[in-house]
């Protein structure tokens, strides 16, 4: 059987229509490198028809030299009662000069009779002629078949019908579309099973996840036949979101043996997913299956217990096939197996009944109960163990700061600090400015430092991440800041938690710096 | 055929073990009295042999009379080679003092071999002697079969006869679980309706969502015969998650006809599942099925149109079953006519060719770019409108305000404020101390306006958001400040950005301010 499936990313048209989802030009470039890169067939880009900004973006892309990705222009079958030929929807996507064209026609008779008011038949026309118009011009041509299932529950010899259109007209690929994302996996292995014994022209899925089942339903079509995948890399689309691309990636390819990808790119999904997270300014969800920081990390004693026993226990797949890591999490539910494991890399010689283990387990409560979270801040929590081990020094001490902020600002920067540290019974005493109370903190505390320790020139701010815990309490809610500090070959992440996110903020921002001196000054 | 489905949740135990979730014991019994007033019939809250915190949950949960939700302990199957009598969590099991028992026990022969160590036939006299020791004590006993897919797939001989030893015991439900997540749906359908023609006693499912198939999996097992699913209410759980129980109760009770729920409970749904995100402290993704913010949210311009002719066009089920709200959002692609319904609420004389619409197009574009995002901040939204169309007044002129944050603090607050504003040529100078630099600020403008404006009194700030745009920048990076505000009767949401987290509160605080004024002065 042919195992290879093309994989079809949306993320730059339909993803597009996400809230919360705005690209600029230079975004959907850098998304388009990425997915070539990663060996995705089809990326299907923008609507010149309906979104002036894309014809830009097709302009500019046509500058990328793509190593194997087909770029795709998306748009409608030409309008009801006109000719193809002067429709101006269908002339701006010969305008984006892409080699395919994704065209999406209607399926289901009470969208063509009730949505764009026309009659069964000139509907087939529209696909038809749509269609032939753009393989005349030496197109490949994706059919998208916009509604097929609620179609074909309601009127299933039409909703063929109107495929047969498609392939009539020239269609490449006859995609099965579930728009408004309400049918079953079930449906669609039985649909997509009925379909595939009726034509020879490949087919292809296209999921929306309103029932939470977009990844499933795209699956049980592969299942049953179909060779071509529509979704997003990580599922974000209109309403509920498209199918998950990286998901059914990993489904298909790592655990099915389908060809989604290269061989070699498996181990970038997480990568990618992360990549493509941000380049499009969203958080990526801790649990999303294969990719989130979530994905392999173990919190319950037993889970834990029997990973290290044997990974397949609690695990489905070696997490380096997709480019994840495993990760056990500090909590009262794991126990003290994790701390301890923490304690001994620090001194291997301490036991599990020695009272400085109590004592860091109790600290470690009162700080999750004053809203503390270790998962993703180790550096701060080793910081603790290395504390209460005795193997902590200081390197200054805060004597005093004061911050300013005014509107109207006067000059450049709205914000100021002045600082007074301590280091070595010497007094330094300096001032900064800055985007924001934090910004200038954070400056005049290392240009007190950097006269004694010079070291820290080369670390620096990579992230900065506010929470709000208790949201409930305004603006005198409690704030959780995570900074993530790098200088160059380690990252390294810190906490602070208080009601004032200066206070916060400084917080993290000493733990940074002591763990930076520490690693190197020991 | 029997329509009823047993929903047993389990967020306060398996949810419990999710990354991020930590619960105080008055948290669990929040969720307790939500989940049962809402209907679920089983409400998994605890393991007192793992977690002696639960212990003093269960205590105080007897106190509270549930209406009609059965309370359910967890538990492992006796140890190998212990007498179930002399079992220590079996024994700590007794002390929950619950009606329901869960116990779950070995399916996979590996398993029993490689992690527990011991033989298989000791593993079912584990599960059949555990089983009748509760059953002896009154006790209903949900059998969880854990990793009963992985077990069935290498030995299905071994894995039924796990479940024959659990109805041996007594079992009342054999749940299947898919403890690792790995499994697909159509592997689901074909093992549960096997099983089913084996057992009389009634089938269940704990699925997982390492695939991204939790809920496909649970309703493929309800198709083939299950009646009884177990998962946490919006998806948290170990790894990537459980089942989500409520896209699965929408699914099979909305869509489906099974009962899942009491009737009048449907359409609190969305309600339920934003109040579980609350209590659990964790942000309810827009994106999930039924409840997120974003599932009914339509940004697509023809999406629009199409749902303004015919809601079920573009959507799978009326979103007031769920208790949901349909919603148009604002973006460049949804166009001009979401604008256009904003103007037309202020003016509705204004024609789309108005020179106005133009400009506030203009201005929002502007905004976007600088990282405003009116989807969630409609009251923002709305005075730019009425400023356009010259139906806003101004309230006040800030003159100046200098906050000032201190380390370490005097006193109990660690920031102040001082401003000074004009209200119809007035000046008024203030002072207020808070909670960080916003709360400082917040407090004495309020102070400043209550001279004049006596009815800002009755408004206070409901919530604070935080959410830094452009992360590599670190402590200078570009900050989005969503505030909310009510009166106690209406609620309304307001958006600063900058680069200077005081100014972009500053600006949210001031929208809300106005927004407030106009709304009762005009």
């Amino acid at each position: 059987m042919n195992k290879k499936v093309a994989i079809f990313d949306s993320s730059l048209r339909d993803g597009a229509q996400a809230e919360g989802i705005s690209f600029s030009v230079e975004d959907k470039l850098k998304l388009l490198e990425l997915f070539d890169e990663h060996g995705i067939g089809y990326i299907e880009a923008g609507n010149p028809g309906s979104n002036p900004k894309d014809l830009e973006f097709f302009a500019r892309a046509k500058t990328i030299q793509l190593k194997q990705a087909r770029l795709t222009a998306f748009g409608s079958t030409r309008r009801r009662d006109v000719r193809v030929e002067q429709d101006s929807n269908v002339q701006s996507l010969l305008l984006a000069d892409t080699p395919v064209i994704a065209i999406f026609g209607k399926s289901w008779d009470f969208h063509v009779t009730d949505i764009i008011g026309t009659t069964l038949d000139e509907n087939l026309a529209m696909i038809r002629e749509t269609l032939a118009f753009f393989k005349a011009r030496g197109k490949e041509v994706v059919y998208d078949a916009e509604h097929f299932f609620d179609g074909y529950k309601n009127n299933p010899d039409y909703a063929v019908r109107t495929l047969r259109a498609a392939v009539e007209g020239g269609a490449d690929t006859l995609v099965l579309c579930d728009t408004n994302g309400g049918t079953f996996p079930s449906e669609v292995a039985t649909i997509v099973a009925h379909i595939a014994g009726l034509f020879e022209t490949p087919l292809g899925i296209h999921a929306h996840n309103d029932c939470g089942m977009a990844v499933a339903n795209s699956v049980a079509a592969v299942e049953n036949g179909a060779r071509h995948v529509q979704g997003t890399y990580i599922g974000f689309g209109e309403r509920c979101g498209n199918a998950n691309l990286s998901t059914i990636i990993a489904n298909l390819g790592v655990k099915r043996g389908y060809e989604c990808l290269p061989p070699n790119q498996y181990r970038h999904i997480t990568r990618v997913a992360r990549h493509v997270a941000a380049i499009s300014n969203v958080a990526l969800s801790e649990r999303m299956p294969y990719v989130g920081s979530s994905a392999f990390a173990h919190k319950g004693g037993m889970h834990i217990d029997g990973v290290n026993k044997a990974a397949r226990s609690f695990e489905h797949i070696d997490p380096e096939q997709v480019g994840g890591q495993r990760r056990f999490l500090m909590s009262e539910v794991s126990g003290r197996r994790m701390i301890l494991d923490k304690i001994w890399e620090v001194d291997p010689a301490i036991t599990k009944d020695d009272p400085v283990t109590d004592r860091i387990m109790k600290r470690l409560k009162e700080m999750e109960h004053e809203g503390y979270q270790f998962e993703g801040a180790e550096s701060s929590f080793e910081l603790i163990v290395l504390k209460h081990l005795g193997k902590y020094r200081s390197f200054f001490d805060l004597v005093h700061f004061r911050i300013i902020g005014e509107q109207p600002a006067e000059g450049e920067y709205s914000a100021s600090a002045i600082i007074k540290i301590k280091v070595d019974g010497k007094d330094e005493i300096t001032a900064a400015e800055g985007d924001g109370p934090v910004h200038a903190l954070d400056r005049a505390l290392r240009k007190a430092l950097e006269t004694f320790y010079p070291e820290l020139a080369n670390a620096h701010l990579t992230d900065y991440k506010v929470r709000v815990i208790n949201g409930k309490d305004a603006t005198a809610a409690k704030v959780r800041v995570l900074l993530q500090s790098s200088d160059g070959d380690a990252v390294w992440t810190t906490i602070g938690v208080s009601t004032d996110i200066i206070e916060a903020s400084w917080l993290a921002l000493v733990d940074s710096i002591e763990y930076k001196l520490l690693k190197i000054r020991g």
